[in-house]
């Protein structure tokens, strides 16, 4: 970047809803009845993953694109991203009438790369990495004269995001804490400075993901927020606003991301769950009212569906057991027949004739099944050895 | 029923809307850019998957339960139902302080048993068949004096719908169209009678599941709208209202359920999809705005994970093959490693030593890949047989 950049004041924040008007949506607040009840206390969701693209980036990036000159604007905006800043930042240049060229790592999604794509940006695929991608932006940016859109480290960038603190203390008179997920921190430092501004006794908490903090297996499913260095802008924002820093692991993510499928109806990317992990982990003091920003829905179906399954075994509902039988015709068919007596409904069978610990005369069998609850899980078990199955739980 | 009912005029809608202020959620209508890009049209979603208890269902239920005396109060409210309506009472019954007991199929999905029985009421579940909880809930109305609170064939549960219809109205200036998906019927009549009255010449459309009309074949996964019998009044009701009545397909409302998910991150139950799926059927005319009523998001997450894999597999970003490899140390891990070099992901590897069609010598490997598109399939597939490996596609 050449500017130099600072913290934007409750005034920028203001202006950068009046550009927003009728261009972002003003995104619900829900109160979760279910998850009020886990947690103990009024727990509000702030639903930034029905903004428009899947995700609060489009405030930030039209904040930006749209102060740009009528030259500047001309030659292009341009960005490096994997994930929601590209889509924002391609759907915001359409927008504003601009031209936009988007970098993205190699093997990204195909679902985001024609997301982008759909939105009329130029997407260029680079090497594997975010930061080939990055040296790819900025080279464009030497050749041709385009603005380069950074995802954070940026006032205007901040300003945006914080509309979305704007909107929350409109919609909740009564708010105790809030929780926001910080990556790079654009988003927690823009909310954080117009809450702190208009609700200076805010217990304002941002939330990591254990996974790429140092110590961490380097890797998160909450890809939206798996920034390797924050911003210097940002954290020294987030120094002086936050009250506190947590982290959640990948698996506490997973089980909020179910949890508020399930009961809420809406889809959350990891980066979105990170509010809800922490309520339900207990990672937060305080028991007055409390709001989570579910900062985006864009998460990859194919992860989706693994962390579903994942959520339905630790719930108990989803059973894959190992057992044998008797190698002779009918006996498989008798097995089937005992579960389905005990009102279990099964996925899929794995029959194996030869397989390591199997006795010769007897064949290996791996069933998935649909059970109710853990105790249904349990019982079942038990029933299975009751008839004489040796039975190996795998799941 | 004791009573006999007639249909509701826009009066009864108007009372029911009052009574229903500050106790069900107005539902948001967003407009979908990459739903209105498919179709050629402008598409709106009326998100009642939003609605308290996940459905419509609770505009009815309350309209009614809040109608009732003190003693009829005292002396409960019970109703039978595996799904929606039984949610919804629960939960109306406890916001007037009414007892309700719900008489539940015995297989009903844990998730539904238990998110009723957290509303309060008394749930009973009783043989596998609908009939029988509505056969144990007559007999608990003879018994107790209860009020049986059925799920569409009475005016004040049509009315509660019908506020969906005046919601509507109000949302969306120009529309040429709705769709309303039509299982007993209840919610089609409400909506049908505000807007005959509020826009004569709007365009309105019901949606039934082929599975469940003669001759389909019995089953649907939109099982919210699975209704053996549709009701006397509300098809008497509709035969004035609609301007036609479409079928989908449960292929055609899968493929809906995946893109309302991945494209505008809410949860839509089958029956819920139902009006997405017959626009992207090209099934009803027009070209100007339309508007389909989300009604429910309340899908069990077993049958949502199959859908979402089945959604991939036809968009080609699932590919599960079958193929042989010589059977020597390292000949698997070579096939890995030349698939992995196509930037494909492995989700799950079978490994066979014994299978039909299988020569001695060799081993069967059933693949499952995360691949990128349609094209990404068959260049990978492609690939494959190039390197001598003989492939069966399995999806």
């Amino acid at each position: 970047m050449s500017a130099t950049h600072t913290a934007p004041g409750l005034p920028e924040i203001e202006q950068a809803r009046a550009r927003l008007e009728g261009v972002a949506r003003v995104t619900p607040v829900y109160r979760s009845e279910t998850l009020s009840r886990l947690v103990g206390r009024e727990v509000h969701l702030k639903a930034e993953n029905l903004q428009r693209t899947g995700s609060f980036k489009i405030r930030g990036a039209y904040n930006t694109i749209s102060q740009l000159g009528p030259e500047q604007r001309a030659a292009g905006v341009v960005a490096a991203s994997a994930g929601n800043h590209g889509q924002a930042v391609a759907w915001a240049a359409r927008e504003v009438g601009a031209r936009a060229r988007i970098f993205m790592p190699q093997d990204s999604p195909m679902a985001k790369v024609d997301a982008t794509g759909s939105y009329g940006a130029e997407v260029e695929l680079t090497g594997p990495a975010i930061e080939e991608a990055l040296a790819a932006a900025q080279q464009y940016v030497a050749d041709t004269g385009a603005t380069f859109v950074h995802p954070f480290e940026d006032e205007r960038v901040i300003a945006g995001q914080g509309t979305i603190g704007l909107e929350l203390a409109e919609q909740l008179d009564d708010l105790e804490s809030v929780l926001i997920p910080i990556g790079g921190g654009g988003l927690a430092s823009g909310i954080s400075l117009a809450l702190r501004a208009l609700r200076p006794d805010l217990h304002i908490v941002g939330v990591q993901a254990a996974g790429t903090l140092p110590g961490g297996s380097g890797y998160t499913i909450a890809d939206g927020i798996a920034v390797k260095q924050p911003g210097e802008l940002t954290m020294g924002i987030l120094g002086e606003t936050l009250d506190e820093i947590v982290s959640v692991t990948d698996e506490e993510i997973a089980e909020a991301i179910v949890l508020v499928l399930e009961r809420t109806k809406l889809v959350v990317e990891g980066a979105g769950a990170v509010g809800i992990a922490t309520l339900l982990g207990g990672k937060v003091g305080g028991t007055g009212p409390v709001a989570a920003i579910l900062s985006g829905g864009n998460i990859d179906a194919s992860l989706l569906i693994e962390v579903m399954r994942r959520g339905l075994a630790v719930s108990g509902r989803f059973l894959v057991v190992h057992t044998r039988v008797v190698d002779r015709p009918g006996e498989l068919a008798k097995l089937i027949g005992l579960i389905a007596s005990q009102r279990v409904n099964v996925v899929e069978v794995e029959h194996r004739r030869e397989a390591a610990g199997v006795p010769v005369g007897e064949t290996g069998v791996e069933l998935t099944l649909l059970t109710r609850n853990r105790a249904h899980c349990d019982e079942l078990v038990a029933k299975l050895r009751e008839w004489g199955y040796p039975v190996t739980r795998l799941d």
